[in-house]
């Protein structure tokens, strides 16, 4: 019906090489550059860093969860804190996902019908049930600066009716979801399903973008499908949204798909990947991944990444690193996180200024020639 | 045999009231305030928390766990660091427990003789050895600022024969232990034993004056004794040992009994209590205790402790960090243990400043009266 008049994205720079862009995300919490990663903080905590370290190692916006939060501590409370900036000391932007893909993840504790999603609590198995409308409300409460509409995930292999049925529902629920959208400049996000089928995939952000989102997500990417195809879907889908707004790979990924995906015109990440990883003795380095665990580190009196500046590299070796992790110290996890999210946000800000120089594909390619040496 | 003619203690204030004081440890990593509280780091990490923030929250010395550390990673992998201070990059005092009272702790795993101990590893079954020299020679290799010697832990209850024994075992370990003190400026502290028989208690304390020890802690206490009778031995200790030096009452202990000891003429402590409440979501505040789980906290708006400038009570709420600690969020425990760190801290430093201000028994009556007070 009505075209996106209004955007909250600024274009500064396109790539003369290749999609990739730079530009300005305009929140109400703030402004975000753009190539960038979120970190994600599910359960209003991005896990083992405080507020304040995840500014300092260049976090710009981060990530909560309706779902988790709905579930606990429940949107009244959060309500009551004034929202989730307040409640978990965070004043930069928070983009909520809707729990679309928790919910998809539930299974068999979950029941999809028209109105919405019926599911059980992962927690106690108390039966709860979210809107479209609902999701947009619970968001509106949290304070939310970018609220993603609730969609209907497809797992992969999908038959194309199946797909083609979902990605109908998940229109609907769009529709239903712009409708309710409040007048507080909180920014309302559309999700492109349509599976793997690249025709399912254009006419779903065709239908997106009549409703007019302030910006774009590429959603049910990343559930297991071949890199290859992944990537594939990204362009198929891209160069269908409008290069007027922001476009978000949801869920995605490791750092090899963040350049791919820049290169293809993605705007915005998420991940859990760098924290749960951290968590699990795994550091991310531009020389490759180190597994901090492994005997050859046990005397290395060098940081993790002798290229990075991060609290962590600045101030303990991989020796130090694995003895906390094999001592299951809380501090491993702490400085793990740090680093891996460092690297990840500086992996965006390296992209960002490769973009604006007109320098993009010697980025990757540098990229790529350093991750070829071992560090070991 | 010598005389304790060089001290690394200054008194700055001897209370007019009691036996509390005030004064200066010099070490090799710069000067200490006592009364002092240390946070533990028993794996070369005080739990859930960096350097940094323990130096903000007000730590002047944090303990090591000689055992600990010469089982994980190795006395080799710490020498070949430069020391503990900079394998784990914290730059001001630390103090090392011998691994006494963590062999005693063993119990079938660990047999005492004459030549020291042997004792099966907690990791994996090796066996082990340590004598009181192997243990200085460990500590010399850490870097230790403060180094404990071996002693054996008595129980309680304990015979007199059976308390007889350990303490004459532990004086002449003492002896051998001094003989080997290395010419590097570490401090070397003997440890009182004793068991629960004053007299016993006075002729280890003038046994190891005899020898002669930069400084004398109080060992075999908060062994499980009732706390009146840990009071009375701590009075039938400190009466003995020379003014002129540091007294350390060690593995002690909750706010009350520091209150007490610093009462009864302690200057240093250790306790896991802080950190491991601050895990198990116990709270330490002026008006007493806080189990951040308890349902009443669901909606509290209020930090902690609302008398507290720590980094937590600054920028979080109760209902956050019950939040946190519900859903097992690291980031409960980092915040829970800065807080308690922080109590303990701010504690201590009030009680310096008491001191030197004459006021310690009213300073004592106040921290009573508060507590008396419910903060729920």
């Amino acid at each position: 019906m009505e075209s996106s008049s209004t955007s909250p994205f600024t274009l500064l720079h396109r790539s003369g090489e290749c999609r990739a862009r730079c530009g300005i995300v305009t929140t109400p919490h703030g402004q975000i550059k753009t190539p960038v990663f979120m970190p994600v903080g599910t359960q209003a905590t991005v896990k083992a860093v405080t507020p304040e370290e995840l500014e300092q190692l260049g976090a710009q916006i981060i990530l909560g969860n309706t779902y988790h939060l709905f579930i606990r501590p429940g949107r009244e409370l959060i309500k009551q804190f004034g929202g989730l900036h307040s409640f978990m000391n965070w004043q930069k932007p928070i983009l909520t996902d809707s729990g679309g893909f928790q919910i998809f993840s539930l299974k068999k504790l979950a029941k999809i019908t028209e109105e919405g999603a019926a599911f059980q609590s992962h927690l106690d198995g108390s039966k709860l049930f979210l809107s479209p409308e609902d999701v947009v409300a619970v968001e509106t409460d949290l304070g939310s600066d970018i609220m993603m509409v609730l969609d209907t995930c497809i797992p992969w292999p999908a038959s194309r009716e199946e797909t083609e049925n979902a990605t109908a529902l998940t229109a609907r629920w769009a529709r239903r979801s712009k409708d309710v959208k409040p007048e507080t400049g909180q920014l309302l996000f559309g999700i492109v399903q349509g599976g793997m089928y690249p025709e399912l995939r254009k006419q779903a952000a065709q239908e997106l973008i009549d409703i007019g989102f302030d910006g774009y997500a590429l959603g049910g990417l990343s559930v297991g499908e071949p890199k290859e195809l992944m990537y594939e879907m990204t362009e198929a889908t891209v160069q269908h949204l409008p290069e007027s707004h922001p476009v978000y790979l949801m869920g995605v990924g490791t750092p090899e798909d963040l350049v791919e995906s820049v290169f293809r015109g993605v705007d915005m990440f998420d991940c859990v990947m760098p924290t749960r990883n951290a968590r699990n003795g795994m550091l991310f380095t531009s020389r490759g991944r180190l597994v901090i665990k492994n005997s050859i580190f046990k005397n290395d009196q060098r940081p993790p990444d002798e290229k990075c500046g991060c609290y962590t590299c600045r101030n303990y070796s991989r020796a130090y690193l694995r003895h906390l992790f094999m001592c299951r110290e809380i501090l491993a996890y702490q400085l793990n996180s740090i680093h891996n999210l460092h690297y990840y946000c500086s992996l965006m800000a390296g992209m960002r200024n490769a973009i604006e120089e007109d320098s993009f594909l010697s980025f990757r390619d540098t990229f790529y020639a350093m991750r070829d040496q071992s560090s070991e």
